[in-house]
């Protein structure tokens, strides 16, 4: 019976893979790029570094697979959030809360990480650069799904844009402080504003 | 004659001083902040260790007079620019490009890689955090005064602190491609409502 034996040894790769990818997204978060090596990152998921080597050869492999894992992750999470949320005027201002706390969230801050090194390391930039685009190109996609917009009509497109690039400023004006206080009323303004320019 | 003898070392002190805050910025912008010691900045400097030391005692010292002193050299800098500028409906689209400019160039990325870095060290986080607030207040008094407009009239506030979370944003999307034809696509249309939102 090959397959009965093959799949627990699959569900067991799956399983190490993740906690893998988590452990390596909680070291960047905690130690950043530099203090996050492959020996801590195996040590945390209490992981072997033979098998760690195996699924992930390299540091670069490693940090790519765990923000694509986490990303798609998250997005899930957005939409089955998203999903909850009642019809009506205040789903817009939800929506952006949500994207708002994913903007200032762990895996942002990973993701910044890597971003920032990947400028001066040729390596992982050139294993983020297709991840990037993708990220991207998910993230934009996501958000039209979110707010139930039509993207064909003028200025939509440009109005989503605008929001998950103000997001990222946000996101990094929070790092080294709490700066809730003001992005709760930037974001009300902005709020009013994006219901205005998506308005049919 | 204490004074003549005085002055010219002031001076001396003072190019010593401009010269390895330069090569500082240089350093982080192309080699990051992990790649950037006091030795690499000396010996780029042309400056020497002694020398060095005497005015920066540490690696922290040295990268936070950098980003202050190259902060108020590109501030004053936007201001010159700014005064260049005709006045007219396009002096809103002329500062926002200006602004863009500082947003992707070089004393970005040198900032956004301390800021990075500081998340996760304590001694470069106690030096930036002074810092932060003071070039965020400046930065948007800068563009408050750049724009011309009055921050008392309700909205104003909150629009130019919209815009440079934008600019901020857009700065990081940047980092690893080339984002200007994007930037400049979404930039036309922020323009438009920017001066929606400034108009008296």
């Amino acid at each position: 019976m090959p397959a009965s034996i093959r799949v627990p040894q699959q569900e067991r790769s799956r399983a190490t893979k993740a906690r893998l990818l988590e452990a390596t997204v909680e070291c960047l978060v905690e130690h950043g790029w530099a203090g996050t090596t492959t020996t801590v990152v195996a040590a945390r998921a209490g992981v072997s570094r033979g098998a760690q080597l195996h699924h992930y050869p390299t540091k670069a492999a490693l940090v790519t697979a765990a923000v694509t894992h986490l990303t798609e992750r998250r997005a899930e999470e957005l939409r089955t959030e998203a999903e909850a949320l009642p019809p009506g005027p205040q789903r817009l201002d939800r929506v952006i809360d949500l994207l708002a706390t994913s903007f200032t969230g762990p895996l942002f801050v990973a993701a910044l990480e890597l971003w920032v090194a990947a400028r001066t390391d040729r390596e992982l930039r050139e294993a983020l650069l297709p991840l990037e685009a993708r990220v991207g190109r998910e993230m934009h996609r996501l958000t039209v799904a979110l707010l139930d917009v039509d993207e064909r009509r003028p200025g939509v497109r440009e109005a989503v844009q605008a929001t998950l690039d103000l997001l990222r400023g946000l996101g990094v004006a929070n790092l080294l402080n709490d700066d809730s206080t003001r992005r709760a009323a930037l974001l009300t303004t902005w709020k009013r504003q994006l219901s205005t320019l998506l308005a049919p």
